[in-house]
């Protein structure tokens, strides 16, 4: 047997409470091992343990699984009857019997040797305070990415002369072009008709840039954008428009112009905001240059941009009040932190805790770009932006020698890092504030729509940036950031754009398979890069989705309701076509 | 490449701050990898994530490894200058080269690719708040483990009818012999003298049954263990002894008698305790009958032992208050928390954060039989007891098939589930009052020693449990809580052994390498179970360590100072012969 292929933990996404009743147990094997079963049980069924009696499990054959590139995904659910798991695994190849111990491989004549004791594995205790629980809401939204200067400006009679005429085309980082609150809340019946049903906004709180990620004063709607007033109305009538609002949270670090930073930067050690930030050096807080020196640390290497020390507890008090106070006043839905991997677990714990004592299902959201297994047990975020979901999409019709098997391992390893309560509420995106736009980078509207297919089809909850509904361009930030061109949107072309995008909301939030965690991939085509893979619903009904990846066109047997298609006509899908149906 | 073999992830303990500058990195691959180096820099080098600039990191090898069963474990230190720190591995075997990222292996040219987008490994922050951070005196401690009710009975004058006569030889279950916190004040010189500084005490708060695991009043010192004054002084002496004291915390479950449940087998659901149990049926509270029938849930299926819900903040308030009092009133030095895996996680991240709070330096210690990782996340427990360790002695022990390179792989697997922070201060124990003494195992004074020595020179620091210093005998539980026999101490057997176990315990104290953390298996002799290891201290002082595991005696190469020796003679280890020196 391969046994480097083997791989179980009773810990992290490998075993883990589904809810109060079900514990979910992942193995991992090599392709050697054709059968898995699971010797399982409760933990004092033999009495004691360091006692002599002999305890022996429940045999069970486990047969659902998935591929990764290198090994199998096995796994089962299993419900404990008395909250608590005993178990060992039992491994076949075609050769071979091994039992797989939390210490290692055993024979049969090991197993049953005397005296031995066995290290099974076990998961002592399913209490409910440690369940991982994520909000049931956001699986069924779709989610649009508003980058509020950007997005619509709703009062242009009220321009002041740094403003910009709003245009069409590249952007550079230092225009303001007035998108503001008044504006998004103009844009919530276009929103609604589109079928958007959550708002992800950028900062919205007082800074200098036009991003906002520099905070001024995280207690106050930048004056640019509108008033607390009109974020308290554009909130309300989102959720009057069923459109939930999630804010961006940008804790950090904060802008050169926060009030405890220039007092620190006024006042040195003396500061009582001395210990809100991570300075090494005193002598110059207030030198223009990078950060490189070390004299402080700052978010990336920008001096204006200095880093919030979230292992204060005063800190992690001022910023769990704020978000208190943020749904208070204003009924928000969700937040997105910002630079989420680098402020402290310590934090956000606190602020889990605090923030869902308040407001039960609120959305709590990680910016992470990497396996962000540590913030999702169930304590700190509920989620994280999907960016290595993007980033495989992305590789796959980058890299043609990728084939439709790498593109399957890619899906399965982004939903096997997580635990399927994570995965369920996991933030898909193709593209945000951050990268290049999805269009930009292949310039080719049928690979767009096969990308967003993907986005529309995979557990979890898509989101859309501001445009992408009419395949809005725009390089790398701040290119990406281009302003959105109301004037053009009647246009033929934007229409057809729109209506694709309405076709694909609307199926996601009619067809339950399309939002539902369970998919796999049949391999019935031969075509090295054709993708194609089924996905199931609760009632088992199933929709294929077929993604032509490949240089030529492709035969498909005419089966079932097509649902969405580019490409397709009479049983050929052309290259890079979309197809999904019913079937 | 074996790329079932290999294997890194940036949580657990694969990846994690040793201190506020050092970062472990740790990975894992099959034996066929010959080179690995890491490429690593700060994440921000090359601009903000998702630009367009190419990241390019510092090139290291990693040179120090460890031999897993079927991996090996490489580990390297590093030390980011901004606290973060992103990295990628390339892996080389004798004709292979590759890159392994967060999603996969790429080779050369995927790893140049143009628009690919690398999913390196990302450490993002190293957050003090966040440190995994275990109490320095641990690792410096010999522990002694007392079961209150059969060490010493101080105060056999005030015996009352129920107290059976000291005697040596088996015990029952529910047999009383007097023993009591006087009985134990009396032997500090004594403890003292053996070399011991640290006492871990079974529980002695009121409890019907002798072992006092079924507590009926947690604020209340057992009557015939003593009083709160006695406990006190107890803790001042062994104070000025220089013994730390440890207690048995009982957490998990109560007794009968415990005051809640009392009052809610009377009142049911109206009282005021209703949540503080596990009941799913409230019909026959009373009921006399193991709790197999789920009518309630306890420990194992005792219905003499209702679990506490330590999901409901009322129980994790009142826990954390008496832990906090235990400190303030006692000055004890560490907690250890029975069956610490089915307590709430929840419920110890508080319990941490307030003891910690009081007395820094407290050690928290969990009974955790199984991999225990998601209770050393530096939040909850400081370490726990390290069965694991003990088991896999044992079963080297009995299964003469395993070689010395099982034995190698057995530890060094013992070593690599932790941080290094957590295996410094393991409790590491071959008995308990929970399994048979290590002495009945095999009969065999010279296996005892052997054992014993593993026990000394392993990372953690080791607990003897009271009697093993005259390799006292005693079969599973009850049977292992036998008399301390202080009449038969002065025998000439006892005083050999009482020796050889000073010896132990001086050598353990004296010599840094006995309880460092580096040791490596050099494999210098032939013998297929000639177990042999080298500890190496902070400045590279070697002891050598020799069991003689086989049928037969072996030749040894005369050096170095001999510092323990079993069985040992002109350059011949007997069978069974322990070695331990100075090179």
């Amino acid at each position: 047997m391969e046994f480097t292929g083997v791989y179980h933990k009773t810990s992290e996404q490998m075993s883990y409470p589904y809810n109060e009743n079900q514990l979910i147990v992942n193995i991992k094997t090599g392709y050697d091992v054709k059968r898995v079963f699971i010797h399982y049980g409760d933990p004092f069924d033999a009495g004691i343990l360091g006692g002599k009696e002999k305890w022996t499990g429940k045999r069970e054959e486990i047969c659902y699984k998935k591929r990764l590139k290198h090994q199998l995904w096995w796994t089962t659910t299993l419900a404990p009857l008395y909250k608590r798991c005993k178990y060992y695994f039992e491994l076949q190849t075609d050769k071979e019997t091994w039992y797989y111990f939390e210490d290692g491989f055993l024979t049969e004549e090991q197993l049953h040797m005397d005296g031995r004791m066995l290290q099974c594995f076990i998961v002592p205790w399913m209490n409910p305070a440690d369940l991982n629980m994520t909000p049931d809401w956001v699986n069924n939204t779709i989610w649009y990415q508003i980058f509020p200067d950007r997005f619509c400006n709703g009062t242009p009679e009220k321009n002041t002369e740094d403003i910009l005429p709003w245009r069409t085309g590249p952007v550079t980082n230092r225009e303001r072009y007035g998108g503001n609150l008044s504006g998004i809340r103009q844009k919530l019946d276009y929103l609604k008709e589109l079928g958007i049903n959550g708002i992800y906004l950028n900062p919205i709180m007082e800074a200098e840039s036009n991003h906002k990620y520099d905070t001024t004063d995280y207690e106050k709607i930048d004056p640019v954008f509108g008033d607390e007033k009109e974020f308290s109305l554009l909130v309300k009538e989102a959720h009057d428009h069923g459109i939930r609002v999630m804010v961006d949270a940008v804790f950090n670090h904060c802008g050169p112009k926060f009030a405890p930073w220039m007092d620190v930067q006024e006042n040195g050690r003396a500061s009582e905001y001395a210990d809100w930030f991570m300075i090494n050096d005193w002598s110059d807080l207030k030198k223009k240059a990078d950060t490189r020196d070390g004299r402080f640390y700052s978010f990336a290497f920008a001096d204006g941009m200095p880093k919030l020390n979230t292992n204060n507890e005063k800190v992690q008090e001022y910023f769990c009040n704020l978000c208190e106070s943020w749904i208070r006043d204003y009924d928000i839905d969700g937040i997105r932190f910002d630079v989420g991997n680098e402020i402290s677990h310590s934090f956000l714990k606190k602020m889990r805790e605090r923030v869902k004592r308040l407001k039960p299902d609120i959305y709590l959201l990680g910016e992470i770009w990497h396996d962000a297994s540590q913030w999702l047990m169930g304590d700190e975020y509920d989620s994280v932006m999907n960016y290595p979901l993007m980033s495989g999409i992305h590789d796959f019709f980058i890299d043609k020698a990728m084939t439709k098997q790498d593109f399957e391992y890619m899906v399965n390893h982004c939903y096997t890092m997580y635990m399927q309560q994570c995965n369920n509420v996991l933030f898909n995106l193709l593209d945000s504030h951050d990268t290049e736009r999805l269009m930009n980078r292949f310039h080719d509207l049928d690979m767009f729509y096969q990308q967003l297919a993907v986005l529309f089809t995979m557990p979890g909850s898509p989101c859309i940036y501001y445009g992408t509904e009419i395949a809005m361009e725009g390089g790398h930030d701040p290119d990406c950031r281009r302003c959105m061109p109301w004037q053009e949107l009647d246009s033929e072309e934007n229409r057809q754009r729109i209506a694709e995008m309405k076709k694909l909301i609307s199926l996601r939030k009619q067809e339950p398979s399309f939002k539902s965690l369970y998919f796999h991939f049949p391999g019935n085509y031969q075509e090295k890069r054709c993708v194609e893979y089924i996905k199931l619903d609760e009632q088992n009904q199933k929709i294929e989705v077929l993604l032509n990846c490949s240089e030529d066109s492709i035969k498909v047997e005419e089966q079932g309701e097509i649902l969405f298609a580019r490409g397709y006509m009479n049983g050929s899908l052309a290259k890079n076509g979309t197809l999904i149906r019913r079937i």
